[in-house]
């Protein structure tokens, strides 16, 4: 929708992975989301523009190389991976569903490249997890070393907490790996989690809303937060909360990848974005959301938990996050407002909420649960 | 065999992928090698030992865990991925299964270990191939950085030069994560090529000999010089043959093999051995070759090649090998003598070689051959 909005000829392709596993899981979104064709016609009632939608799987590939025939992109957007780290820890079935969904369809869309137009520039959405929290700054991409007199300058290294995580460090070393053998251009968005309930677009009809998960599965931690304050129970902290990562709104989400669009990748380059705006441990943005709520009446409760994740819960965090401000970013940061938008818009379906689905029933150890 | 005649009890498995790849791409060995179970009964008429056959695919989890489960193995040795740099490079179809066999692969052995045994010790077969040739030192597994006045220790960050060795780094990546995770117990063997055509125990009958392949695809560069040579065609280079690397005798091979086995990692320990004893470039072994081959009256003439891979042909290598001598390893350096017993047995099947095999015929390069 934005990008179709500003001018660009867009084809979307969805697997429905997500809303199929949110049922078999029973972690059903805050509220339901149309499917895609209906949303398609929904978003040309209101714009005016189409969107050209494709139900297929992207590890398919006579069915992802037809379209890369037919629509002769420019430029393609991958999000076609596995987005969930409690997913991926699930067990066998869905840690080799991770492996080889992320990995295939990426491989795929290089080789759809490869086959119809190598000037393709390809955006994968990364993430902020897979660097972890290590105990010097987190450079934008490569870090140079100096070692025993000598230099060498390396992608920067990965030391992921899940097995999702894993992939995404995986699906970058692949990307780069052809970056240099073949050339491709490559911008890898490594996003840190994304809070916002609303776009530009979206608001144009209530049916256009992104998909909302609130659940130990496919919820992020401020979605959830914001569920548990509206429900009453209290917000749940894995371990100490000293957790910190890079956030961002999704209005930033998207006007990141314009920005990567519209200024690619030279032939050859792998180029990374840290896509996030500032940071936060899990302990602020509790008390940001107990601020908030307070005003709009809410009594907010924080409980700490056992963690079922193995992470650090208090460590050095100072990732670099320059190449997207430079590129003309004006970010959004989260304030009062905005958490209070968002709270209103939750407690308009607080009778949707199952509060059984915060709760977290993943556990990274590897005795049974 | 040499686990077998050391008293331990050895079960194996194979689903045949590389014979069958041999055979679909008219790839044949120097010489034909009769199936495991023949082996195994040939091995048991001439030690009187018994080693468990099982013909079957890793990636078939049911499969491999009714074999764990029923075996009860104290430590596997996973050999299972398919080994080839210029297959992984042939188009879609061979990369999309060398991604997903050596991936899905591990994860197996991973979760098989998980679900019977977490105490059961990975050693898993590397490369050196993982680490490219980087600027500065490569050091065995894991480096320090120091990093504007902080102190890191990474994985030692990976650049490998075909998407094979890409596998290999992203399988090693995966088991440090569970190694994290899990705490299962992990020996990477980061193997440099090997060379040598016979070992104590399949100098026990001609049947028991190692597949030897000189071809494009699954020979390595010292077959293929020691089929040139016989053959009476030239030795051929590709590009500038600076390219240097880390090599070893298969008799070596076997007893890093056994050093893992016998003194197994910790609990949560990802430990790397950087497994080769002497390093030569491309260059070296062709004269090292035409040397051992004149003193046995052969007219060894050598050819340089546009070179069809992307990789450096200048660089400098320093990689650092102690784990495995510090164990107790013996090394064999490849001599004179060593290189004459090879080409004997090479002469021995003269009649058999195919010397259209020999010349590259995959490219590194995006366009098509």
């Amino acid at each position: 929708m934005y990008l179709s909005s500003r001018g660009d000829e867009v084809a979307v392709v969805d697997n429905y992975f997500r809303r199929r596993a949110c049922t078999e899981l029973n972690r059903e979104p805050l509220f339901h989301v149309p499917n895609l064709h209906r949303r398609a016609a929904l978003w040309e009632a209101v714009s005016g523009v189409t969107v050209k939608v494709h139900i297929g799987d992207v590890c398919d590939y006579p069915f992802l190389l037809e379209i890369f025939q037919q629509f002769q992109p420019e430029a393609v957007v991958h999000y076609a991976e596995q987005p969930a780290a409690p997913y991926s820890m699930m067990g066998h079935k869905e840690a080799t569903f991770t492996i080889t969904n992320n990995l295939i369809s990426t491989a795929n869309v290089i080789h759809a490249v490869k086959e119809t137009n190598i000037d393709c520039h390809i955006v994968k959405l990364g993430t902020m997890g897979v660097y972890g929290t290590p105990n010097i700054d987190i450079e934008e991409g490569y870090l140079e070393v100096e070692h025993k007199g000598r230099v060498h300058k390396f992608l920067y290294p990965k030391t992921p907490g899940s097995l999702y995580h894993l992939t995404k460090a995986q699906d970058g070393d692949m990307l780069f790996f052809y970056c240099r053998m073949w050339d491709i251009r490559v911008t890898d968005l490594n996003q840190g989690p994304v809070y916002g309930l609303e776009t530009a677009e979206s608001i144009q009809h209530e049916d256009l809303a992104p998909i909302f998960n609130y659940d130990d599965i496919f919820g992020t931690v401020l979605n959830r937060f914001l569920v548990q304050a509206v429900a009453g129970i209290p917000l749940t902290i894995y371990g100490q909360g000293g957790q910190t990562r890079g956030y961002l709104n999704i209005k930033d989400t998207l006007a990141c990848v314009e920005l990567a669009l519209r200024h690619p990748a030279d032939a050859g380059q792998y180029r990374v974005f840290n896509q996030f705006v500032e940071t936060f441990s899990v302990n602020d943005l509790a008390r940001q959301v107990q601020e908030a709520g307070r005003e709009m009446g809410l009594d907010i409760q924080v409980q700490n938990l056992p963690n079922p994740r193995r992470e650090a819960e208090h460590h050095y965090y100072c990732p670099r996050h320059v190449g997207l401000l430079s590129l003309g970013l004006n970010p959004h940061y989260l304030n009062r407002t905005t958490l209070q938008e968002m709270l209103s818009k939750v407690l308009h379906y607080k009778n949707h909420i199952q509060s059984e689905l915060v709760l977290p029933k993943v556990t990274w150890q590897s005795a049974a649960i």
